[in-house]
């Protein structure tokens, strides 16, 4: 009886399943230092404790995209080891903030499945849910991936594709209990620029640049306990480690301090593509544009949605080409809503 | 005189002499979390709080390799400083689970001394012991390295070869008060696999494999404290440097957990040999066998006896050539005890 | 608008300005494990809870090199974005160990400027202070740098030069309240060398070597919230990144352990250059020479003026050629204040 975990396959899921995924982890002071280490993070609220009560937290969270990182790290077992392609993120929301000393696990249901027409492969849709130790969900998203079928005999399951917000609302986002920048401090926080300041169209090059090396993409990458190969072991893939898409999100959102310094909390996920592989040597830059904003309800609060773009080469602001197809250089085309001070 | 030290030579040993070693060390959460950052480690004992007082345990303890490294850390300027190789561990036990605040130190006691017939290096065996804050004893271990004389001429001491155990009785073990195994979550563990589904004889392939960095290797080693130069000077060894070995058992331990992860704790240490060296560029992957099995008297809770082999080439469960040697692909071959719910 | 900071450039300056450094941190204890991987960094008092308290502390604090690095990364986005070159530092002071929890910010005084001859740059001088939750002054230091101009046609301001105190006098050094060496352990602190065992004029070669890599000193930078440039954009600098300053400090710090293991605290600096950049590949050593010493006033504390010397090759304390330039080898020339058992 084989001991390892080969993975699931296409056939091995079901629309409604509930995925258990293992191994929680519990988020300290370690994680938030080493976030800071590996990404050029300055979001002054992720930073400061003193910062974040000032705004009303009991203290400096987690980094929002540390906690999906560790909700999605789980994931992969059961989702993504057998995965040829990740194709999609959607109707991501932070719920609530994630502090030191919090145990986060996650649990998916299968809410779509679609077998592609090769019949080798099939398009698997999860929503997951990332618990905290009262069992609160702290966060969720909606991703959807390629994955290989077994046996290429087994039969087409019913399709089932769910219909999924292309954006979310604004009324959808969460504001975080308590949280108030009525006091907020620009000067501490890094720029002036307030929620007023940002016009839809707006464009930032955000001019800083990150050489990637292998050793650093790996201790990210262990460190949420994502355990896909292609990341670790240059055997399978001798021609470069493949950097876990999630690396480039965290080092372009980081980068985006600079000109975004006052979009502190993302609070939602609108979609997300990992244009082209990242690998180590490549020089992660981003710049982002201003796609809508809204109010949020909570005075004083505002949320901007962002596109976020990281790039490995080629001009600020050059996302695609006259076929729509997105540019070489592009690594990274995501779309979130970002809470900023009005 | 000489401020710096040049660490002891063969003649500076007397049976019976103890050493206290330097620089104690308070372990923390940041400790923790670079455990995980540096290896795939997911035992989740170690990974969550929740888990582990569902599990009868404070809170999650450090890794048992990490507490190992660090009471090992210690001794090396004392130990094996002018050391040519280290030969063996045995007897090693771990006593009292290690948490986030706990300071250890290192004491050890020579057990004995044997002059090799060439005259200019012998071997000295220690029985280290690593202390908490509470002058608890967390773990002990023998270990004997092969030392250089700094004067040829100096006489041979007696010679005195310990009798040691070839292997920890299960009645040697000491299984951590209160660990309780009766509401153990497999689901969440990861694994479905009890003591019960392990057979004496049965191997496992872990499958996965990582390819180790410079920078990684060097973090991991700092961290425990290990000075020993041909981890960290390329100009003394520009071959590469020679990557500690306690870096590959941790590697190993934690690639182990898909096939084993259900073997929480590890308590006891029968014996390890470093095989051959491992250096940057090298991807370890790691086997297991099942040795024996036995029961601990506590309710739940049993042990198995693992032999944990690091690779960096080779065939799976290829251990020796017809003449007995180590394959050269053989970075490791550890023997311990680990506590499995039955 | 431009969103994004450019920087100030040397017009932008002018005396008895204050600036207010953005992005507060929080130190933790994963502040300090990193420190600890990221350095051989050994003295007890920063490793050890109970050694620490042992010595009179509440605590171990965080490494004050770390300390200052925080304080500083903060101060580059205002003060050393557009520098040409770190000139100098001076009258720096320890005043109030940092502990894991506590969160610094930093203020600057504009406190002289120059412009240089060619009027294309000129030289600023900023006296910063790290301050924490409290309010209160954790350490100071005045550094200059060269700034260059935005506009060549800018008029010079009025020259003011600072008087600066070559070295700090021993009355001028701040010994932690409590600090008490009376029951000071030197078996476990590494070494015998108490104060007494120091003379003037005496030189220690510290042996030991760190090849410096990438991926290290970037996250070192990072962690430090330091965002210039060069030390992560290969783009920018194809021919390597440029090692921040401050890592050669650290390291060598760590490395002086071996011979000044009883050189506990860092209170004062007295002055510094960055003899000659520092590239990955280079080979990190380090030596020192005792200067001065003296007693604090404090029972059992003396105060040991040292220098200390990073190289990347060259003999050991070969500091400068026929010219009194530095040797090609140096990499920095640190003069400081520490604090050992009488």
């Amino acid at each position: 009886m084989a001991k390892t975990n080969p993975g699931r396959f296409f056939e091995d899921y079901s629309v409604g399943q509930i995925l258990h995924h293992a191994v929680p982890r519990t988020v300290t002071a370690g994680e938030r230092a080493l976030y800071h280490a590996l990404y050029p993070a300055r979001h002054a609220l992720y930073s400061s404790d003193a910062f974040a009560q000032a705004c009303g937290l009991p203290g400096s969270p987690i980094d929002d995209l540390a906690a999906f990182h560790v909700v999605f790290g789980k994931t992969v077992p059961d989702v993504s080891l057998n995965a040829v392609a990740n194709l999609g993120y959607a109707e991501g929301r932070w719920l609530k903030p994630v502090y030191a000393g919090d145990t986060l696990r996650s649990v998916s249901e299968v809410i779509g499945l679609k077998e592609n027409s090769n019949g080798k492969t099939g398009v698997v849709y999860v929503r997951t849910r990332g618990l905290n130790q009262r069992d609160e969900t702290v966060m969720e998203y909606v991703r959807w991936v390629m994955v290989r079928k077994r046996d290429m005999d087994a039969p087409a399951p019913d399709t089932v594709v769910p219909e999924l917000k292309k954006v979310l609302a604004p009324e959808d986002l969460v504001v975080p209990a308590g949280l108030d920048f009525s006091s907020y401090d620009f000067a501490l926080a890094g720029e002036p620029h307030r929620w007023g300041d940002y016009a839809v169209g707006e464009t930032i090059d955000h001019v800083d640049g990150v050489t990637v090396e292998e050793a650093e993409h790996m201790l990210a990458t262990r460190l949420w306990q994502n355990t896909a190969k292609v990341h670790f072991d240059l055997t399978f893939r001798p021609e470069g480690r493949l950097i876990y898409g999630g690396h480039v999100i965290s080092m372009a959102r980081a980068l985006s301090f600079n000109g975004l310094a006052n979009a502190q909390m993302i609070v939602g996920l609108n979609g997300g593509a990992h244009a082209n592989p990242c690998f180590a040597g490549d020089t992660i830059k981003a710049w982002s544009e201003v796609l809508d904003k809204a109010e949020t309800g909570v005075p004083g609060v505002g949320a901007l949605r962002l596109r976020l773009v990281a790039t490995k080469g080629g001009a600020p602001f050059d996302l695609r080409d006259a076929a729509g197809k997105y540019q070489p250089g592009v690594l990274l085309d995501l779309d979130y809503w970002a809470l900023m001070p009005l």
